[in-house]
């Protein structure tokens, strides 16, 4: 991995990291007892705790079809930012954080094959106990960790046969910050940024790509240099993922 | 424009269209009696009201600061679906509304200047009478059509004194319909659709790309070929909201 | 039908219409692609979507009773009146949408017979798009057309063998403006009158007389004038239902 | 007053009363040691506790006007019925919560002068501690009551010069039980009756006339016999009233 | 009993009661015809309808298991208070209110035995209207009265073979009032003391001790002041008790 | 402190501590960047994230009095627990929550001089991210701990002259297990015990003692032999409070 805040004369951004360098990335792994998969993971001063629990039961619409199902879901801590949050409940939440929540859902559903993972279903709970930008992303990258740590359990034990996960799914945020692509925006890069978006990638594939304007536009060509800053960083975050989980 | 529905007899698409047609549109304006600006759009059987109220108030974050302010709302009537779905009301919204209204609002603010609008709000409302896939993107190009006449009053009447429109906001979904690069997809097409997506478009710029893929994934090589079809759509959108509003 | 909108000098009504004349009404079936019966019904400027969606379920109190349910839903666009309105949702709606729709209910209800339907349950949806006065009253009137459309349709298919419904349920309202007792209000007088209500009539007989004063009251003398007025204009309206079903 | 439970032998009523005949009325002034009004008012075996509140503010609609407003909430204990109901709050009460509701406060609103009042409100809380029918027109006819007190006090304090109140408001059911018009349903009547409604009278004026139909029908010749009905039971009402506030 | 309201002249309570003395304690039973068991409960100022509804259902956790359950609900009229308060739903109740109807639940629970009362459910609601202080004691008091009543009418259908009640369970409060530990404090000690407590106690056992301090402490001597006086002050009302269900 | 986990023959606690042995306490501070106070407190395997957040305003009924205010939220990761718990909101927290919140509020606030604090208030949120029993006790504890580090910081500005806490506020669970009086009650205790409880404490005072019997009593002996034990471990627990304020 490419040293994060290298303290290069050049570089324009807040945390003295080069445009393509991501924030140091820890994830520690089995940090809560109850959970079948659970991981804390940093990215930077972004705290996630990541917590998979398995299920013998699946949704409606997937009964007896033999195949199982993930969901997510997101929280913050009321004060994992910088100034106090009100707490939000399942049936009251944000836009926000639905979107968010859908966001990890379908992300880490299409790492799977439901086939193998048999009629269960594996919730992926991320609280975000401490806030610094790219919340959303470290939730993905750390869910998948947890997922595969219960997938793991479920496998020792012989419920499983065949893994139902193959590359990792890692996401990161990518944005124009003083007009030009960073990698990785920490808050003080997300605050400023006009155009910024996330990239969920597994192995040579994509999975989600998501680039918005907030008053502002972009070219072709920057989406193309934003997707390359994407796919290089979640390479670095899958091998991290595969370090956690080996 | 290209003839939609042209009965081409080697086209896989269940509307007989080519991969590169869009439905017939029709944009007819003056469709409310008391909004400041209003429109139905019609994309085939896609049916949107969009209407543009103007408030002489704005939120507090833009209070006392000249500027202007665009939002959006989403909804639909209880049977535009094919079956009966369940009214929703603006403080308990499924995730799915919230995150469409979030998007029409974030496009169609891209492309306003708040300064020459002045310390006013444009609330714009789009409601779905009839569905038949890509009701999100017929909101934005007819909620841009009803926020341009609201405009264009706010000018006669001596209000906005420069147009703070620029460039038709434009959107359209592309997505992999039986592996095949296709726009503006129906429901017949977006419910067997593995990987999707919407983008708006200004002019020559993008203002959001979003590329979901559910239980599939999709190569940068495909994400090319979506976005030469979306440019080209929302070049012919553009032209339909120009005619309307001249 | 008597000419609205006549000129004659000698009115004080602000629409320039007799006491007892309607407003002009158009019922425009098929309005919606996905719905068992369907109507747009436009009394003067008052316009109403009502669609009846037919499901061959029943509310727990009528299974297994070889009976139907009919039950009924109203909504209005948020800029359906004059000044923006809040959205609402079926869990959180006000008072007075509520009362609406249970009337809407309970009227057509009245007109049919419950065993010719046998066990399945019409929900009527009618949704306000412009609102000039009236509004729940062009709902029982479009309501019982998209009802009586969806039952044309159940009898085609063999489903339904005894027509489950009998005269036409047509509704008005009636009020004391400037002191006259005057026919289908709209909303200017409506705003001005201080006793106003609503009749529901089916062929000879009454099914719901609603007469209220806000800050007033009424003599029986002027009761008898407004039921005077009402039947007959419920009269004609059952001939305009009559011919939209025919 | 005429005799209730009379007994006499050809009357088809389940209580033995005649068609005519209201139930026993017995008005308890001064129930509440907090309220400025109050009154437990039992008409036979519904019994409602009424408290007016005085404040010195009204609703923002009324400020600075001089004038002054009356508002009504009904609720119901949670075994005031025969089986028990579930509690309900301001926020989410029912839809026959809210028209009840809406219905006590329109009745009084129409015998105040509010110029009279000046700009304070009153709050008339109805809560049923049992029920046997009627318990709408209870609540206003106590609700009366509850007021008439509160304002004499405002009167006894100088803060109200001119009685701002008229003849007494009373309300009455009366509806068609085994095809007879009868007056004042219990609840082995309303529960039978196809169609009943209330009446709201303030000296020889109506104030609110609704008779609604539920599988039913009525003639006007019927409607006329239950108007004379509902005139004569308010005026022994009307006595009651003005015997617990002499 | 001791009499309350003694006039002595040396005392400091508001009430004039000596720091030992209850208020005067009426139990007014078979106040509402639908309840299985219902009492009015007068403590002074304070007055509580107690009703108990026996539903031949019992919650999940209980089914099949041939044991019994007890729950309970509190709440408040409007103008219970002093000043009106906002009605709240079983839905949306206060912390507070839910803290008291769990207290009122657990306490009468402790005096049940479930095998005895067989597979059903017991609901006390317990409404106060009007309140003077130690609202939740009163209800705890009078929801045993109304629970009694409500077994012996299940024993005398010969439903329940074994009272499966003992004692009566009693509650009172106690707390500093200028720095002297008193009895059964009203609204006047209530909202003046520092420091203040709950008491439920059965027989020679307790059930429940809550003390809590806002704003202040208190020492274990001052504790064990509390307790005799509580102790005392429920073998009285246990002695109310069994004589209102004699 | 005496050692946790002897392993000492003759105890029958399911962790093999002795009956008055508290759980090995960590408290590790400074655990949120954003946060004017916090820390991570273990009691066994319960751990809670305690953060104070600092405000320059306070609750109406503060404004203008020049004092402080101090309140507390409590909240449970999903998987907090052995099997996943829905998420919950401050508008609609259970009861038990809310219960729990109040407690913590209430405990922290006995400790406050708000003259001292000056009007600003201290919102101390308890997240437990694992729970094993005493999670309230927990969170007082440590909130206490947070709540004396945002203190500390504000005497450091100069924005707090005097110190406004004394003691620390320590708190225990205590209860009834296998009959027998014992402390600091693990998940595995707690769900045994028909008798609990917790007390908080301040250096030789009590703030607040509850003690609750589910399906059970207690005497007034064991009342007694409970609260010598909760009295020795506060101390213990106020030791190491000072230990990481120091």
């Amino acid at each position: 991995m490419r040293k994060p805040d290298t303290g290069k004369d050049d570089t324009m951004r807040p945390s003295g990291r080069t445009p393509d360098a991501l924030r140091a990335v820890e994830i520690e792994t089995g940090f809560n007892r109850h959970a079948e998969g659970s991981c804390l993971i940093r990215m930077g001063a972004t705290h996630v705790i990541c917590t998979a629990t398995v299920e013998e039961r699946v949704p409606p619409f997937k009964r007896n079809s033999g195949q199982g199902w993930v969901t997510a879901e997101y929280g913050m801590l009321p004060r994992a930012t910088n100034s106090r949050m009100r707490r939000e409940a399942k049936s009251a939440q944000s836009g926000r954080t639905q979107e968010i929540q859908r966001l990890i859902g379908r992300s880490l559903r299409a790492g799977v094959d439901f086939h193998a993972l048999g009629e269960r279903q594996i919730t992926i709970d991320c609280d975000v106990i401490q806030a610094d930008g790219g919340t959303r992303c470290a939730s993905i990258t750390g869910g998948w960790v947890a997922m595969k740590l219960a997938v793991q359990k479920l496998m020792s034990a012989g419920l499983v046969k065949t893994d139902p996960l193959g590359d990792p799914v890692s996401a990161v945020s990518c944005g124009l910050y003083a007009g030009q692509p960073v990698l990785d925006l920490d808050y003080a890069e997300d605050s400023e940024a006009g155009v910024d978006g996330n990239f969920v990638v597994s192995g040579a594939k994509l999975i989600e790509v998501q680039m918005s304007a907030e008053g502002s536009t972009f070219s072709r060509g920057q989406m193309t240099q934003l997707m390359d800053l994407a796919e290089a960083g979640c390479a670095e975050l899958a091998q991290a993922q595969l370090r956690a989980t080996a």
